[in-house]
Order: structure tokens, then sequence, then C-alpha cells
């Protein structure tokens, strides 16, 4: 009998007949005898919803009370569960985050859980309840709500499974797992069965959406495996577990792309101490993610400084930097917003430095020119123009056979 | 400078422009150096929509989760108006029941406040905010959040003002005050200025909706001053207060009328010990509500047994009578649906015994025959057909003057 945490996202328990197709799966679950932990999302457009009502009051709503109302969310949605429960025939209780506790920091809208109490929890349990919690939420050393900011509920699930020290952590979703790729635009993708967290981790921070990049982090930390399934087949999912626990690691796990970003160059810029500083810093002030940089020295004297920043960000990030270029004497600032960031993910690629070539040559086959790199131990991305972006995915899908089950390996 | 707590209901809450106008009323007053506490239903219609979710998944709700469900509606008018109090330049903090604290008894869906911890609200007040508290709502000792029953806010209002030593209760609602009668179906209703908390408790129980009994016989218990008054007006409106604070107390304050309830008459039951209880207690098993009875001796043998119940029940009611009667050797069982109750009710009565036959002449002279007469030390109540209501509330608020202002007055 395993003690199991459950989490469905907004789509999962988007109207009341779906809440009650969840609670009918989790009490199957429960009459198998299994201890279950239940976290769930706000309805699906609840939240925007709630989003609305606020920025019609205050163009940039309080912080604070901006967690006191989005939390409201994800209590309308365990309090019908455990009606749903009830009303199939099973025990269930609804818990907030500061019922469990669920301890966070002080950081409205973006907080970090510092600790769980498990006694609320394990109490309810023994009574044979399923215990239903409000992801996304906690509370404060001085009683106020923090929520942990988009994504959050997968946080939650795992940090209590961490904390119950549970089986299982499974993430109910949309899709039937972690995917090769984009299934939109390659139809060979395939369901990964299992994947390092370090996997998910790059594929998350990558731009795959199936699992929140904080979550991977923490399950990774605490060494919860993690099953990323569907809410509506009983298919197998995805499980993200330690590497050991994969026999065999493929060289390239999963490709992702993303087109949410934009390349600003800074031509000329004198190649001395202080200047990198004197160009990013106005920007982060800007609060302006900067994602890839390359700094290319042309002379020893001059230098080229190109980085790639969320697309929605370009034009601010523009004016900023034609402003600075004048200051530090660089020639120009060119930018282009029509750009895509494809990426090969893989541990088994530490072992094997010729990938990076290989997606290289794979890319130049296609004619696809790359205008940046950059690298990890199990990554590989390249900036390449936006048009070729699917035809990108699809190649390099097809030469590491991704669409094959077990090949190739890493020959470890 | 004073202390003043003000309690805004759905409808002055029941749109983002709605909650804007209400923070610029209460900054307004916080600007002239009051201290502010402000107590705030769920908007107009999210309670009604809550309830409707859960009866999606639960035909009887069960009532922990339900209140867990209905705490939102709350939770999210209070942030709202928190951040339209700082759009507005001004400093708030909205707090729940739990965080205030607000400690309820367990009874779900219709807990009674045991107490209120006014620490917090203190130290937010001594920083110069306005304290937005959730209204409807408290904690148990468990941590579980418990409901008032629909009218809860009111009670709230009150009861933070009795703890708070405050000033005053304000009540906002839609309407300018307490009225004399119903404007609906008299014109000559007059907003009454002072009311006495037993006269307002007599028109609460008689089904004036202004102002929840509950919050008036706490008022009433702690000396609170509320003054009912209209969110969409700078009016005075009716201020409930002690007896002694009124100077000249009226006759006749006010005239209600209550159209949902029902007659029934059991016939001619032998007029012993016990038969009372053999009738009653069925009616009260199946949870219905028997307001006014009256029995008559016919013979000293036998009685005939008369008493109202509300009008929804009436099927059920006469269904369990015609079985007792049975048992109980009664010759019939008749009922009327079609009664109204009309009332008058004035402290200055107390000392006027004249007042009830002085109401009797008067419906006497317009031909309305009375089925029941009930009476209290400040209320006159007559059962009497329910299409002669209108005319008979007329008719008792122009014999008693309670158009003009001050007349007739009690001659003590």
């Amino acid at each position: 009998m395993a003690l199991i945490v459950q989490k469905f996202g907004g789509t999962s328990v988007g109207s009341t007949d779906k809440i009650m197709a969840v609670a009918q799966r989790v009490l199957a679950s429960h009459r198998l005898g299994h201890r279950m932990v239940v976290v769930l999302s706000a309805m699906s457009g609840e939240t925007d919803r709630l989003i609305g009502l606020a920025q019609a009051m205050q163009p940039i709503p309080d912080p604070r009370e901006m967690d006191m109302l989005l939390a409201t969310g994800e209590q309308v949605s365990v309090a019908l569960f455990a009606m749903a429960v009830k009303a199939a025939g099973g025990e269930a209780v609804s818990l907030l985050g500061d019922q469990v506790a669920i301890h966070n920091d002080p950081m409205h809208t973006r907080a970090r859980i510092d600790s769980i109490d498990t006694a609320c929890i394990q109490g309810h349990l023994n009574r044979g309840r399923i215990v239903t919690i409000a992801g996304f939420q906690g509370v404060t050393d001085h009683g106020d709500i923090t929520t942990l900011g988009r994504g959050g509920s997968d946080t939650t699930a795992v940090a209590l499974a961490a904390a119950l020290a549970a089986d299982a952590c499974e993430i109910f979703t949309d899709v039937e797992g972690v995917f090769t790729t984009d299934p939109n635009i390659c139809p060979q993708a395939r369901k990964i069965d299992r994947i390092t967290y370090d996997e998910m981790l790059e594929l998350a921070s990558l731009g795959a959406k199936v699992l929140d990049i904080r979550a991977v982090g923490l399950a990774k930390r605490f060494g919860v495996p993690v099953h990323v399934r569907s809410t509506f087949t009983d298919t197998i999912g995805t499980w993200v577990v330690e590497e050991d626990k994969i026999m065999e690691s493929l060289l390239v796990s999963g490709i992702t792309y993303s087109k949410k970003e934009a390349r600003i160059t800074i031509k000329t810029v004198p190649d001395q101490p202080g200047v990198a500083a004197k160009i990013f810093l106005p920007i982060s002030d800007a609060g302006i993610l900067v994602d890839m940089i390359i700094q290319n020295t042309r002379d020893g004297k001059l230098t080229d400084m190109t980085f790639t920043v969320p697309r929605t960000d370009y034009d601010r990030a523009m004016a900023i930097l034609k402003k600075v270029a004048g200051e530090i004497g660089a020639e120009a600032v060119t930018g282009d917003r029509d750009i895509a960031k494809v990426s090969i993910v893989g541990v088994g690629m530490r072992n094997h430095p010729g990938i990076a070539s290989t997606m290289f040559q794979i890319l130049a086959n296609e004619g696809i020119n790359m205008m940046m790199v950059s690298t990890s131990e199990i990554k590989v991305s390249c900036i390449i123009a936006e048009k070729y972006t699917e035809l990108a995915v699809r190649s390099l899908h097809d030469a590491f056979a991704l669409d094959k089950d077990n090949l190739p390996l890493e020959d470890a």
C-alpha cells in the first residue's frame, strides 16, 4: 500500500463534471488501499478571471492582495473536489496552505516553500480520508498568504511528496507525458517512458510546459519519483527519475524549440573591463531577462556582443541599448525578432562531445544557418531563423532516431 | 476622531466599479481622521454561483466543504477592496476570519462567534491602515472555517464593533434606512430616524430584511449604535440605539407584513394533556417551524388548535397532520394558504394597552376580518386574508400617522 500524491491541473478540474471524474479516478486508487493526497489547481480560466478583476482595481495590483485574491481559486477547487468524493461515497477533507501548514517565505506572488508540517495530513490519512490540498499557496510566519507563481501547484505537489516521503508524485495533465518533441510540428514525436531529472530540468527551462521547472528541481533534490501522465486516459505517462534508475541513457532524449526570443547585437564595443556591465546593468534594471550571451573579440581591442531577450521585451531593450551604445562608443545596435531557439537534450551526451557537431551537421545539411550556439553538459541550443524551426526540429528528431524506442543508446 | 466599523453588502460591492466607489467613500471618512474597519460581503451573485457549483457536486453539499467554498466570496471582495484603496492612494490591508482572528463555534454553515482578537486589527489601525475584514466567516479551535449563515456579514460587523468598542457600526445597504413600512405598497412610508433595538428586533423577525436579526440582538447586548444607511447617497439613515437614547418614543414605529405563511386548523381536538405534544412533535421532527399558535376551548372538553407554518412547508405539514388527526380523534384538519401577517411595532405601546384594540378597529373599519392575533410587549400581529394586505398596511400607516414626523408620541 503506497502513499501517493496526485496533482491535477486547471484543465483537469475545469468543470464540475471534470472534478467528478477526477474524484472517481482518485477514489479508484484509494479503494486499492493506497493513501491518497490530492493537490489541485484553480479551475481553468478562474485565475485569469481573478487577475482581470484585480487589474480593474489597480493597474499593477498590490502583491499581498493579489495573493489573497488568487488563493481563492484553489480553495474553490478543493472544496468542490471533497464534495465530489463524498458524493461518490468516499471520505475526503480539503485543506488550505495555512491549515496544512505549508510555510512559505514572504515573497508575494513568487514565494518559496520553507517547510511543510505533515502531522495534520497524516492524521487525516490515518482516518482513511483522501486529503485534498490547495496547490500554489502557503502561509508566512506572519499569517499572510503567499503564492508560488504560475505552475506553483506542481511545486506544492512535489514538496508534499518529499515531506511525506511519498512513494510517487503523479502530475496529471492534458497530455500523455513528456514527448521527444512537440507532436504538433513533428508527427513522429514519441512519448518518453523515463527521463532523468537533469534532462527534465533542461527541457522545462527550454520551454517544455508539461512540468514546472521548480517542481523538477525539488524532485531532483529530494529524489521524488515524478510521473507525468494524462488525466483523461489510463496510459502510463513519463517517469522523471534519478539517472541510476535508467539502465540505458539515450544520447538525445528530447528536442525543444522556442519562438519567444529575439536577438540583439552591439557591434564594435571597446573590449575593456566594465563594458559588459555597462551594457547589461540597465537591461537587468529594467527587469529584462537575458538568456544567451556571446562575445566575439575582433582584433583584441574591439568586440561584438550578441545576446537574446524575450521577444516581448525587444523594443524596450533596443531603446535602452541605443542609449548605452552612444555612451560606450559602440558602432551600432542591430536586432532580429524572427529567430528561434532549437535545443537537443540528453544525459548521454555527457560522454559524447561529438553530439554538438552532429547537430550542426544535421542543420547544415538542411541549409540552416546557426546564429548562436550555447551548450551545457547535457544540452546544445542553437539560434536559427524562425522560418526554419519546424524543419530543424523534424530533421534533428529523425537524425537522432527519436522515433525509435531504444536507439541510439549511449554506449557506456 | 472616531473608530467606525462600516459594512457593505453584496449589492454595494457587486462590481469592480462599485468596489471603487465604496473605497472612495471609506477613504473620505479615513481622511477626516477616523479609524476605519470595513466589513464586506461577497459580490452580489457570487454566493449563489458558488452554491450552484456545490449542488452540481453533491445534492446536499457537505457543510464543512460548503463553508470552505463560500468563504472565498468574501475573500475576493476584501482583496479587491484593498487594491482599490491603494489605487486611490490610501493604505489598506485585507484580513480573513482566521487572520483577525474571529473565533467561531464549529457549527458549519450556521456558526456563532465565540470571541474576537483585536490585537491584529489594532496593530494595523495604529499604522494608519483601513482594515478590511471578510464578513460571514470565522475559524474554529481546530482551524476549520465556519460561516455564520445568510446575513452573517451584518453579525460580523456588529461583533467587531463590540469587540473594538467602536463608536458606531454603519450598515450600508441598497435602501436609505429602516422605513415605517414597505414603500413599495405604501408611498407614504417614511424613513425612521431612530429606532430602539427591541423595535428593530421585532421588525427584523417580522420580515424586514434591512438588518439581520442576529446582528440586532448582538448590538443590543453590547450597546453598539448601529446606523443603517444607503451606499449610494450621503443621506443620514436610521440609527438603531438604546431606548434611553430616544427622547420620545412613538406609539407605533413601524408596520410590517409577511405573505410567507399559511394557517392550519385542527378542529375538535380532545382537550387533554399531551394532545398538543402529539400534534406539534411530528411537525417539529419534520423541521417545520411553527409561528403563531392559538387554542380555543369550545366546551371544556374539546378544543380547536390553529397555527401558522411557512407556506413552503404547508403541504408537508398538512400530510403529517391528517395522519395525526386520525390518531388523536380530531374532527378535521383545514388550512388556508392565502393569508398574510400584518404587524405593528413600537416601544410606546408598552404603556398603552389600548393600541391593540385601536388596530382592530382600524382593520374593522376597512371590513378586514382578523383570523388570529398574537401580541408581545411592543408588537401586535394579525393574520388576515392575503388580498387585504396592502389595504391593511396603508390604513394602519395612515391611522397611526406614521407619515408624520413626530406624532402621535407616547405621552410618558
